[in-house]
């Protein structure tokens, strides 16, 4: 990436530390999950415990609801274990850092959110979740336990508009997860959480900006090279590609750049302006000034172009470790929507 | 600090963005904070709004309570302006980033916090917000609003044991102001709550470790120079000088290393084992990943040592802009600090 990267690849490695930039406070990078786990058990015991290997879940199981899991890849904290708590999810099923967990792990999280009305899987939409969750969705149907999915796919720059189903999840998971959350908890069946769940998800739509990289722990290199002075529009949580590779500019100009990404979708898709949520979300290492910056910048482009902001979120929600950028994510509201965006919630991560 | 910082100072300074690990999404660096509260204020109007400017007040004003004044420099957010709501602050003096607020902002707050029953002034023992909160308590006190001040000094590396007056406030003064808090809303006169305040400041203790520095926006370097294996325990949050330099190791050894430093702070002081809040603080770019690895170590070690962790915070409370690293901190507990602390609060970054 730069020079004294390549220096530091043939200096030193220690302990997973390599470089300025990546500096973790860590153990063994072989560790890292599982120590997180027992951190966050420790530290949230009155809201979450650990009823098998890698899922997290709530520590009073509730009863005679529809369970919700989710979960995926460790590295986006507070995503998925944040969300396990009384308003949102049952259960998470937690992978290696950017892998997603093994179907083992999904059905353990699942029995763990099962109390009789069925369980909905929600995750974002990469190859090895659907496979596992898929699969432990059908093991758990052997056991009884009836299961339906919903699969976020907010990422805008993931896949072109009439494509939408071959799109990536990232930050609009937040909103999928409380949204159907809040469904099950007010005591909707099935299909009703599912039905919400899936409208949520149609409703949500989100665009990124990377500045920096992050890495894996152990992996001894960044997840991708950029620029000393370059951003990209629409990379992944993982360091995906994205839309465009460019100079970085002031705030309000990469701003402009992803919401005319995330307007020009809109209007693909024959929705006009209306109300809705709004959620800044910080990758990692982007300070909360620079959200609020960013904040500002989204607030006022889209208020502009007739849109309503009535609800709004701005700090770390989907991170990818310590990556610099934010992404920037609508949640189209309608009554049903705002009510369950505005339900009461106590995980981790809400309502604390 | 490194070749590519070199490189970049002498190649290319573009909107106050320079290198690789500095990359700001601002625009103006003179207009960040005002950009920063404008933000704010819009994300978060039904808490809180600007009576003033560079003060942002709960927007529906207290009745017959006595007014608690938070407030600092900016780029420490979620600190100041987070923590202004009920149960928490009635107004915060914002500066310009990592410099006090004038005394006229100061001023502006008190009014804004004042409903007849006095304020209090809590802050970081730093000696621009000396300066300026004391000359504003003065002019208050001539306007007949009675001023009250505590000081946080939590740091335990930023002097001696018996020179405990002139430590730094640090991720400490998060205790202090939901303690604080906590005690004027439940209807405390002047006098306990600067009691109750004083007795929280006592009774917290706070130790930092730097990976990499920030970089004010506009100044065109970072905060300090840290070399690319190394850390700094105790270095504040400002990137003023800590304890020791060295290598970066594992994170339990780090932990290890910031405790001795508390630890022995308890001890030189005749304070034993305890019970405690305890409180893994993100200085900006640390990832969950590794505040939750920190938080275990810490754990483990408080626990092996006689200590009883009964609550636990993670996630970033007082940061540095970008700053990399973490600090731990302990309140310790007894009855009613314990009650204050699990009293009701609605901030933008609590109880939301």
């Amino acid at each position: 990436m730069h020079g004294v990267r390549d220096e530091a690849d043939q200096a030193a490695f220690v302990g997973g530390i390599v470089g300025d930039m990546l500096k973790k406070l860590i153990n063994d990078p072989f560790d890292a999950v599982d120590e997180l786990l027992e951190g966050f058990v420790g530290a949230h015991g009155d809201i979450v415990a650990a009823p098998a290997p890698r899922v997290i879940a709530r520590r009073e199981k509730a009863t005679s609801k529809v369970g919700l899991v989710i979960g995926g890849g460790s590295g986006h904290e507070p995503s998925f274990l944040g969300y396990v708590g009384s308003g949102v999810a049952d259960a998470a099923a937690i992978g290696n850092v950017f892998a997603a967990p093994g179907a083992d792990i999904c059905l353990d999280a699942i029995r763990a959110a099962s109390s009789g009305r069925g369980v909905l899987l929600a995750y974002g939409n990469y190859a090895g979740d659907v496979l596992n969750f898929d699969l432990a969705g059908e093991l758990a149907e052997l056991e009884g336990i009836t299961c339906r999915t919903v699969r976020g796919t907010d990422d805008v720059a993931s896949a072109p508009p009439d494509d939408r189903g071959h799109r990536r999840g990232i930050a609009g998971l937040f909103f999928l997860f409380k949204i159907a959350g809040a469904a099950a908890e007010r005591g909707d069946d099935l299909e009703a959480v599912a039905r919400i769940a899936e409208h949520a998800n149609e409703m949500s739509a989100t665009i990124g900006v990377a500045l920096a990289p992050c890495e894996v722990p152990g992996a001894g290199r960044p997840t991708f090279e950029l620029g000393p002075q370059d951003m990209e529009i629409g990379m992944g949580i993982h360091g995906e590609a994205g839309l465009q590779r460019g100079r970085l500019e002031q705030a309000d100009a990469v701003v402009d750049l992803m919401l005319d990404a995330i307007l020009a979708d809109q209007a693909a898709r024959g929705l006009s302006p209306g109300e809705v949520a709004l959620l800044v979300n910080g990758l990692g290492a982007t300070a909360y000034l620079d959200l609020y910056i960013v904040y500002r910048a989204a607030r006022r482009r889209l208020e502009s172009e007739g849109w309503t902001i009535s609800r709004s979120f701005v700090g770390e929600y989907v991170t990818s470790l310590e990556m610099a950028g934010t992404s920037i994510s609508i949640l189209r509201l309608d009554d049903e929507l705002r009510g369950l965006l505005d339900a009461p919630a106590r995980t981790a991560r809400l309502g604390g």
